[in-house]
């Protein structure tokens, strides 16, 4: 049994219908940006009428929303997975580019909507975002400064390197589509052995 | 004499009312998206009245173009320069990413219209745009691979190599602000270096 496009992007949001309006929203806030999309937009999208729309989201922004922090949180998890579990940091700095990488390639389309789109959050949901952006920073920087204290990495400025790292995985959302020729996986190895050399360690360190 | 910040980002553009509209329209753009502004928006963000501006530009994919166009030769006019006058790849390479990432900070707000709107571009606009992408693409792929040649580099997949290098320049556009504590210049030099290592090349090549 093959999960849904929204079931396998949110498998902790229910019911199905507001994992619907979800994919519908970040298809619309995809192609035309996020204040010319109306809900009503969303809800026809998700073949739903605007009334069903509020039954799951009290507006466009508590949208936006959902979709922001479920990505941030996923790019979290996965960082801080490898942080935890991976002490060499060679092997940890890899791991992190290969798999955060890949998920912007493999979810181009979300992560360009939570990548993008951070501007239009109101204040409040803005602040939960930017604390889970700063959590996934520190987590890379931490993981940098481990290996230059280990005598692995030469970096001079790791705050400058963490940011170059992170970039580096960002922006593949903008430029990723489904037809490029690299898969998500083999992107990420690639990206992992840049950056390996980056950060002054050989790729066959890692 | 100090210039007006739109005659600074385009002194080619004439009259100084066509560059006015062309500020007013990225200011609009970075703001709330293409899709949602309208020439109106625009035409009153300069001052003027909309059918003042229809006597400079016909349309708002017109100023779209003319701003994507701009950005997009300033870029390539910086990569095809360092290209065609430092022959030595590393400090080719070096300086290109100096100027590239220095211009995307200094420029941020035109460069996030440049970089984030090519998808509202008309086709035939958008070809010519593409074009100008290709030519930059391809300079930095042949002085990586001149420097791969001269045994300067080590690099696995050059084509690889140059998008991760392209990459990390454009994402600045997407973080960097007046507030950010590292200088256009600054930020410049230290992806120089880092860069330059990502290649296998030792900072001091270049």
């Amino acid at each position: 049994m093959s999960l849904s496009p929204a079931a396998e992007l949110w498998p902790d949001v229910h019911p199905d219908a507001a994992r619907r309006l979800m994919l519908a929203a970040v298809e619309s806030f995809a192609r035309r940006g996020y204040h010319a999309t109306t809900t009503r937009d969303i809800a026809s999208a998700a073949g739903m009428s605007p009334a069903a729309l509020y039954v799951h989201f009290p507006s466009k922004a508590a949208l936006l929303f959902a979709i922001s922090r479920s990505g941030h949180e996923q790019s979290l998890a996965l960082v801080a997975d490898v942080a935890a579990t991976e002490k060499h940091p060679p092997r940890a700095v890899r791991r992190v580019v290969e798999e955060f990488v890949a998920w912007h390639a493999r979810r181009h389309t979300v992560a360009r909507v939570v990548q993008y789109e951070l501007a239009a959050l109101p204040e409040r949901e803005y602040e939960i975002v930017a604390d889970l952006r700063r959590r996934i920073e520190r987590t890379v920087r931490d993981v940098i400064a481990a290996g230059v204290d280990s005598g692995h990495f030469a970096v001079r400025d790791v705050r400058t390197a963490a940011r170059a790292v992170l970039s580096l995985g960002v922006d593949v959302a903008r430029w990723y589509t489904d037809r490029s020729r690299t898969s998500p996986t083999e992107l990420g190895r690639a990206y992992g052995e840049l950056v390996l050399r980056m950060l002054g360690a050989e790729p066959t360190a890692g």
